[in-house]
């Protein structure tokens, strides 16, 4: 890091910093400029609290060199991470998975019903909600274990791997024994001990960004899996919170090739949430694809007019199959395809 | 609930929405202007997802009426709640609490030598975390239970309430034995499960704002903890994460006179992480006690260059003495006074 | 507009609310829920303003239910208003416009080199600021009219058209002499004398979305153009003012889809400012096109290093060639393609 | 500034740039850590634009360490700059002037009416927009010349100086002429030819921020009033846009302490358009001093629910009245007073 000393700061300040930075082990390069004083920090000082510092007499501004984190750095680790799951998508590669399904497991019935109609386009993974984060207590919230019986079943019958999102660390282990791709939500980006707690099993993980998320705190947010010994991490942009309200977050769409550069994990886009609105998915999932991302998570519902969560964003069936459509020519326009099972004509 | 129809709804897709509103057990209220047809929506209809009449074929717009809580409503509940502590710290009414100490407890004795110098300022509540949550995982996470045990210690011997954060549901219990106030923090403000947990324990909770959540969002998150009949909630204004770099975070001032006439739960300000700054935490801490504020939770180390985290938000014990007395006569202009100990001359 | 009373409102207040209603011409339709009295304002009602109604005694809420603009609606203006320019590129239509060029006209010579090279690559819109808005008033301000006989020039040789922006409504009839589209910069979305400005020419205007402008507030900003009776405005995301720090500027791609919806004027994307980094413009370029964008442009620098300003956003003429051939691959995928004028092998 | 290389950057890289730095007028110091090269500038590189260096081969980093202005920095003028208007209101010193009155001049009449009812509160200065910048082309756009007229009447009348938003480089003489302060709107921090002509003129300016202008920003465009040879300017903190939408704009109430350390110029408060609710403004009145404001401007109209422009956040009189003893309660207890003419009992 690098600190600058304010104009005002004495020779004793100086030599205050510099010897504090020693004390913590690194070595102090200082070098005087016409108006201030800069103290360069040599080593690997990531583990070093800036702020501790910034408190030192005489500091004025503090400059981190190196990115915070480093398991999930491309730096550390130049070539894409690849993750395989059951029914055999594949994340990272030329191929493009689309996850697709409810907000909510709602029921059996309608959970196979979903799942066999996109099965039927090809779709490998069926996405559902058991557990369920809500802003009101009133609103629904999930069907706990048993909708996770319900995505074991669709896993069975149909031959598709399932996500579903976790709440809490002491849910997770329940949640990796019923399905394939554990999801981290939005609210939950800085939960650490939940991230924690995925990081010790070794089920592929959707981590969502969180709604203010930076993309350094989003890859910290990795960093703390991956510390945990779990490799197959995903991230997810799902927009972020701003002042417009045409839409209920802006996607920030920059931010798929600004991760596919920083990190050698999946970058994974829901246009769902990224919008808000079921009219806007089908044109954000080209743009998304455009961009470079690895994989798509659509919500669709038999009837969106009826879904307990989110119908405003959500695709009726029908909808979704001319999305896949659009979106395979723009994914064959960059080199790539849609990772979609062959389907009997 | 308000909905609004496109121009170009027809009069089968105005009856389709009115017939779902009826399924739904509201009376629909439709009423045609010069270019939309508007359908008001009869009864509390809280409950009722707005996404999913969204969905609805021919609708344009949707405009909810009522605040989507009650139990934190003040409509509901005009007086003020009141809450005290162990050691009398009373917050709500007309004396403000100031609540101070270490960001985190870094070990006994460091511990006790800033509670006794607080004491000795009159200060009543002892801020310390034990359980920390970190960006990253590298970073000092908590002494743990061991931090709790420091606590209670100090609750003995100096006679001093204290308040520390709760990271999980699972920790709640456990946090619950040691302390008199639980904390739930930035990070935490929409973690469901935990809001559950300490709604369930009859301990005073103080509840942050999330970094980027809406004061209705912050009242949403009340209702779950005040939905499992914990009826002592304090809010929290911590600063909001916006564009501007020159301060960690806005601090969000309009919020305390706002929350004070939608909610009667008590408002309490953080200037230390709302600035994120030491020298800005005198000033703002006058300016919020000038808003309204019902309480203050400051940072204070006896060495901030030497702490473990938040160094540069921390106030040396003579600055915060400074405080105090400066708070004192903003207080006093507004008919309030600070809620300190008595001290020995 | 519909008028939310407040629970405590009594029915003097309403009353007093439904009297002005009336004076300002409308007819006022009052309903009683349960919780609520909601009055329905039946008329045209875009020139009340709501500010004034939200201070009678006793009005809780105001949602307007008309867009507060007329003529850049699709409302009332289904068609695509379809813009064409000397030189033939064509905005509104199938085929997708590219306009390029360095940020400023530094000199004759360098100008007429990019242009050259431009064209050559079917480039049919040179893009080149003469007066520069810079945040320090110690940066380099444009070459002021030099600069639009540079671009004037160009025009003739190359038989392109040239776009620059104008900053000051005494400014416009000069640059309005030398150019064929009038730029709006993002600083001056709301400076109204200019709007009324270009308003009274009937050039062409690429109006450019505030750093910090909302959806409706362009198409407010368009509408004092189109109001002036020039109807050839073509609104431009340039990317909004976020949190996120990793790009200079947060790309609201969502912004795309949604203008084609709300508006029959053509939508164009400038991926330079909205990621401020040369290395991201093609990603975005392909993301803007496949969400429907009808222009694009783009920044382009014979040598970004030596470029008097924006140099980090800028290409080098090699990469923007790629660029195109790879942008119009993925037009092609949605079945439109890059406005390029035929070039000789 | 500090450049940072890349972990890839080659020797040949770090000497091209070191190469331009010199080229620039710079002496460049390099030194390299353990994963990175860093090289310093020194010399005042204030003109130096970082983006260009930013697109040189291997830079990965830039961090600017001058602020970039200077006669608008405290570093350079270390003590507070004083403004003295007719009828004698200072800004700067211990006394806080209160500008207040309606948000348009909607003619002559009612604005001696309200200026007769203000002097007798001993209100120093008027405030009142005769040129009103209106989000849409349909609202009242203002008096315009005859507005400044009755303002200038106003003067003469109540010996009052008055204060009025100039809108475009061209009619800053035309108000020079009438009033006393002129204002620049937070639509136009960034209108440079504007703040070019108010530099020409030798009087004071209230400068507001851009709704979502940063810290440095707002220096920035002082920075050109203070160039051109104006030095009486006073900035304005007027609300920032963010996602928060409880009230129209976030208060950042931060920013009045932290201009105070980086500026000699006065910092003025509007806590009508910091809020935009009239039931906001006494609060954070009494919190914009206590954090230590210089003047407050405040929008007072006879009778807020008939103004033609900004009713909800106008008080009535009788509540500035009463603002005006609580906020002058507050001014005591931090040793200042409100600068209010002596008014006969």
């Amino acid at each position: 890091m690098i600190i600058v000393m304010k104009p005002s700061a004495t020779a004793e300040d100086t030599a205050g910093v510099i010897a504090r930075v020693e004390e913590l082990g690194y070595r102090a390069h200082p070098s005087s400029g016409e108006e201030r004083t800069v103290i360069g920090v040599i080593g690997d000082d990531r583990p070093v609290d800036p702020d501790a510092l910034r408190s030192l007499r005489g500091v004025e501004q503090i400059h981190p060199i190196l990115a915070p984190y480093k398991l999930a750095s491309r730096d550390m680790h130049p070539e894409d991470t690849i993750i395989t799951v059951h029914g055999g998508a594949t994340f990272g590669g030329t191929a493009i998975p689309v996850m697709a399904g409810p907000c909510s497991v709602e029921d059996a019935e309608s959970t196979f019903a979903i799942a066999e109609q996109l099965q039927g386009m090809g779709v490998k993974v069926l996405r559902g909600g058991a557990f369920k984060p809500r802003t009101s207590p009133y609103s629904f919230q999930g069907l706990g274990e048993e909708g996770l019986k319900i995505l074991a079943e669709v896993r069975e019958r149909y031959g598709m791997a399932v996500v579903t999102e976790v709440m809490t660390a002491e849910e997770a282990p329940l949640c990796d024994e019923y399905v394939d791709i554990l999801q981290i939500g939005t609210r939950n980006m800085q939960n650490y001990r939940l991230l924690e707690a995925v990081g010790r099993t070794r089920t592929p993980v959707l981590l969502k960004r969180g709604m203010s998320g930076t993309i350094e705190e989003l890859l910290l947010a990795a960093e703390y899996i991956l510390a945990g010994g779990n490799e197959q991490v995903m991230l997810c942009e799902r927009g972020i919170r701003t002042y417009e309200t045409a839409t209920r977050s802006t996607f920030d769409i920059n931010a798929v090739p600004v991760l596919k550069q920083l990190t050698h994990l999946p970058v994974i886009v829901d246009p769902s949430h990224a919008t808000g609105r079921w009219d806007l998915v089908e044109p954000m999932s080209k743009a998304a694809v455009a961009a470079g991302a690895d994989g798509l998570i659509i919500e669709v519902h038999a009837d969106p007019s009826q879904a307990i969560s989110d119908g405003a964003q959500s695709l009726r069936p029908e909808a979704f199959a001319d999305l896949l459509r659009s979106v395979e020519r723009v994914a064959q326009a960059v080199d790539r395809s849609l990772d979609l099972a062959a389907v009997k004509a």
